[in-house]
């Protein structure tokens, strides 16, 4: 599926690639116009910018799967997303900007509620409000526990991440949820001979929990799940002699773009304010991931029209984008969101690359039925990043 | 190509999906009018669903590869041929409807015809009728060998399947045909070590066939070949979390269904039949594989007309199978067998996808050509089933 030996022929050049993912980008029709949310928004400058650009429909993991942002990010970045996986608890920590150093360990937790017997009454502590749930954070942040250091972040309602630093920690460990309710919380166990100091460790840190959140009728417990560190990826730099850059204005989104070595600019809120920092940093860098968030947010609300505005608004990036000059453009989504299906799916996402070199379908539009119709066809999305590194000259001939 | 992680996000859920499998599908234009069989054929029911559904063209087992049955419905089933081949001797004692225990051999026997010094002076031995061999395979079935029991079972004319059964036999075993004629039968040898016993006992079950058929002037030996036992494949419970069951008339497509672990449900010899067998048991079972063979038939007798006839009666399952109100209708083949060839082929074959998820093409068209159009574009057919698990709701989301 992707190219070995890319590394072997990666080179660096001063000529640029802008990468800007508008997540959630793929939907499907609206059962009332038969018309999907990319085709009922005015996108007049996608559909321009489409008309000189090859289009094409990428799978973000495999025909079928639907993928978490994590996989749906990686595979545009360049790796599969299979082999590179990125487990719950980093993601969780990313998502709320923490900085996770190498040997650390995260794990998602979650307040929950148990009765006098031990068992499980509530997995979700009635989804504990926030305000409520960071003074109980703090008190947890508190506990000692030996042969590691503790960290306990609030995310929101009952959720928390544990960060977890000592010597010697692998995350081969079970999770404690039991997944039902009447069941006490299962023991945490190693699953590998490396992580059972971490096993041990997480056993004392949620029995100490336990105390410290004994008396309480509610919240009076924790589950622990996803015990992850940062994976073992080489950088962009490594395996594509790129220096990349991201824009992105939410944590996890810039968690993972610093997991493959890309640099952090500081930015404003808005596309506009995206697209501002892209061009005063336009001379820094050779590759640029733009990351564009409010199409997926509607369509995981279910909201047919505010993912048309979303898209829309994703559209008024384009002409700035295009006046910096970059050699390639390529307008791609991590996965699709329907509105009609309220989630992230497995569906097909529409695909532009526009290069001196991409040729051009002549296609004024931008959608999903256009790109299922594009000359680069239907492709795994890992494939896109050596086909831009293509079109940007930054792929030497492979072989004599 | 297939997404490894498949067991760990296959969830068992009510959704219903239904396989149609039609044999031998895919075609190519008569040369006298430019059109293909199912272009020629009048099939408003497929057309229409076809307006409703993604459409697309797969790939069997790998482009220019032709498949055999079982290699064709293997992909379609979710695993790939490549990798879970179902050799010679199995494939032809399901064909005959025989009954494989794990740890039996079957081989495929020819009736041969040698000279008095042993040399093969004809393969097939003129291709003896099946009323000719049927005794001799009742003469060779009282065979008695050391270590193993064998059961002889008539194929058709000069062909015929023998079943040993007994402790510690291996299938890595040559084949005597010399695959000409002028030369003696080839010893029957161990190819690894696990398979000596099973090579002996061929060996003499073959010289006591020489015995038993000695005095004859024609199919006066054996040759046998293709030795093979059950394949070790994990069943569709295990690996995709689906309760299945096959709908079919024919011997060889209910054992490859056995095979995969699929209920067989008793049906009548018409696809209405089959249909009206599928809503009996539409409550049962979350999958269902029904198999319609005559346009495969009728492709390899090279039957152009036979087979556009075939393909209309395919058709009318549409409308009764619709009404069942199945999550996902899948219409696919295992393979093209275009009539001007006579035989399996190579081609992609049409494909059909119809859910609430699926998107429509809006193309009111099941052909060749149609699909090749389709959004879903050319994929390994081994791609289909999860993507029917997707439609169907039965993939949880991938990475966090």
């Amino acid at each position: 599926m992707t190219f070995e030996g890319i590394s072997e022929i990666a080179e660096a050049t001063p000529s640029k690639i802008v990468l800007y993912v508008v997540d959630g980008l793929g939907g499907l029709p609206d059962p009332k116009t038969g018309r999907s949310e990319l085709e009922t928004a005015r996108t007049p400058n996608l559909d321009a910018l489409a008309a000189e650009s090859a289009l094409g429909l990428t799978d973000p993991v495999a025909p079928g799967v639907t993928p978490g942002s994590g996989p749906g990010h990686l595979g545009l970045f360049g790796y599969d997303p299979e082999r590179f996986l990125i487990k719950r608890g980093v993601m969780e920590a990313m998502g709320i900007g923490l900085d996770l150093a190498p040997g650390e360990i995260a794990a998602r937790g979650n307040f929950c509620t148990i009765d006098a017997r031990g068992n499980v009454t509530d997995r979700r502590a009635g989804r504990i409000p926030t305000a409520d749930s960071a003074p109980l954070c703090e008190a947890l942040d508190s506990i000692i526990v030996e042969g590691a250091s503790v960290a306990v972040h609030p995310v929101r309602d009952h959720r928390f991440v544990v960060l977890f630093r000592g010597d010697g920690l692998g995350d081969d460990v079970t999770e404690s949820d039991p997944q039902k309710e009447g069941a006490p919380p299962l023991e945490l166990r190693a699953l590998a001979p490396g992580s059972e100091k971490m096993a041990a460790v997480a056993r004392e840190f949620a029995e100490k929990a336990r105390e410290a959140l004994s008396g309480r009728d509610r919240a009076n417990m924790v589950l622990l799940r996803g015990f992850s560190r940062l994976p073992d990826i080489p950088s962009m730099a490594q395996r594509f002699r790129l220096n990349p850059a991201a824009i992105a204005t939410y944590p996890m989104y810039r968690g993972l773009a610093r997991i493959v070595g890309m640099r952090l600019i500081e930015t404003g809120t808005s596309i506009a304010d995206e697209v501002e920092t892209l061009a005063e940093h336009f001379h820094e860098h050779d590759f640029f991931f733009i990351h564009f968030k409010p199409a997926d947010s509607a369509g995981e609300d279910s909201n047919f029209d505010a993912k048309v505005q979303a898209l829309e608004m994703a559209d008024t990036a384009i002409p700035r984008l295009r006046e910096l000059g970059p050699d390639v453009i390529v307008v791609a989504g991590d996965h699709s969101t329907p509105s009609v299906l309220g989630a992230h799916s497995w569906h097909p996402v529409p695909y532009l690359l526009h290069s001196k070199y991409s040729g051009r379908d002549g296609v004024a539009e931008f959608s999903e039925r256009a790109c299922a119709r594009g000359s680069l066809g239907r492709f795994p999305a890992v494939q896109s990043l050596p086909l831009a590194m293509a079109n940007a000259l930054k792929l030497a001939k492979f072989g004599a």
